[in-house]
């Protein structure tokens, strides 16, 4: 692994093209959440063509914690979304499963490249959170630094498709209640950054115990504030492991791909 | 009061005129909750005209319990929603406030009719109502057969207009939490009807005990539900009391105007 090079500061305010040549050229390997606000950024998932019709089933069938944005043929590198990408390089980090396992969190793909493998954009919660920051709606994990909302792993199972199966991962977001129904009407306006929450509220029907997420954090929960739960892209990793398909590339945690598309109500 | 001579059976599958009628001409005094659905429903507020633009700023001001849906002329008795209407007769009930003292609730405003009076219509949950439980959302006030949904006096103060003032009022509806992004996005299309709910979760900001409501009820939340407040066309009422303006009538709560307008996303 690289050390990077360059730092977060640098790409505040870069381009989605200067933030992937960050990745691809300097070392970059920092989270993407915050950077390039206005765009869409995508979660990641290649897999075999033998495996593909099987996973955009499986994408097909849950919308809400993976809606496709794009679709590259096997083997194709450059996604429509990002002309000029590379999509083996231009992440700043990739998770590789076999089996189930994760094996590498590589800096690039060039180790784990095959003609075969189909890449699949997912669309993101990053996207939306900006829609929430510019409506005034405070957003307690981007305030409080950590970049990262709380993830839980649901007791709900997606839809499964062929050999891809798996829970339902959420992200949990506190809304002051007086604004619920703006979030909620602003991330209808978003259905490719997983649209409106599957759920708010007391959390026992996903099975989960809110103060102990399995990823992410902090959990904050103020007074006169409800706990608000949005279908997470992590999900695709959840399932690549309970699947244990042969190969699965997914982006680590944080550091999706940033595309060159306007992200909104219009995206 | 004249004994009322029609059953509510009679009136289940009735249209919005023999409803009307049954309320000037068979002493029909009973509730319209849940009757002619599909059809718009509306709060009534009538006040002198030299309170009326005043009024009509309080309502402007506060969209979400003051719907305004139509306003008749000074003198004038009968609604462009309700072609054929008396809105003197054909509410089963009426309630005259006096210097913000209820002083009668009578069946008809022929003892109280002015030709100064200026009728103003306000959207109702009602509509909304016959929406979410299209959608198969549960409405719990409506299976328990109480007709009325829990109703709570606030804390939070509407934005007054000259001697028009008072607390917003709102209904209370428990929501399964995995339904509740559904019921925001189905009264967002019901702007008429109070719209999206006002709060979320949490009364504490809104001042009030969940288990006392100041009307209506049963207060019931089940395990995995949050209870949603949208705003209540009752506020008006209590804001008559508050303001304690020379005259007001308004419908008596739950006998409300049945119009002819068919209601919904394109009411």
């Amino acid at each position: 692994m690289p050390q990077s090079a360059v730092q977060r500061e640098a790409l505040v305010s870069a381009s989605p093209a200067q933030i992937r040549a960050a990745s691809r050229e300097q070392g970059w390997t920092g989270s993407t959440g915050g950077l390039a606000p206005g765009y869409l950024q995508a979660n990641v998932a290649i897999v075999p063509a033998a495996d593909a019709v099987s996973f955009l089933t499986f994408a097909q069938r849950n919308p809400r914690p993976c809606p496709v944005v794009d679709i590259l043929e096997p083997g194709q590198t450059e996604p429509t979304l990002a002309p000029g990408c590379d999509i083996r390089t231009d992440l700043p980090r990739y998770r590789v499963f076999e089996h189930g396992v994760a094996v590498a969190e590589p800096h690039d793909l060039d180790a784990w490249w095959r003609d075969d493998l189909v890449t699949v954009l997912l669309g993101c919660s990053a996207t939306f959170e900006h829609a929430l920051v510019g409506a005034g709606i405070p957003v307690h994990h981007l305030t409080a630094g950590s970049g990262a909302a709380p993830m839980y792993i649901t007791t709900r199972e997606c839809v499964p498709s062929d050999r891809f199966h798996g829970p339902l991962v959420v992200t949990m977001r506190s809304i002051p209640g007086d604004r619920v129904s703006e979030a909620i009407l602003l991330s209808a306006g978003f259905p490719e950054a997983h649209g409106t929450p599957v759920h708010v509220g007391d959390p026992t029907p996903l099975g989960i115990d809110l103060d102990r997420p399995d990823f992410g954090g902090p959990v904050v929960v103020p007074p006169g504030e409800v706990p608000v739960f949005w279908a997470c892209g992590v999900t695709p990793q959840i399932v690549a492991q309970r699947s244990a398909t042969p190969l699965m590339i997914t982006h680590y945690p944080g550091c999706m791909l940033v595309t060159d598309r306007r992200s909104g109500a219009s995206a």
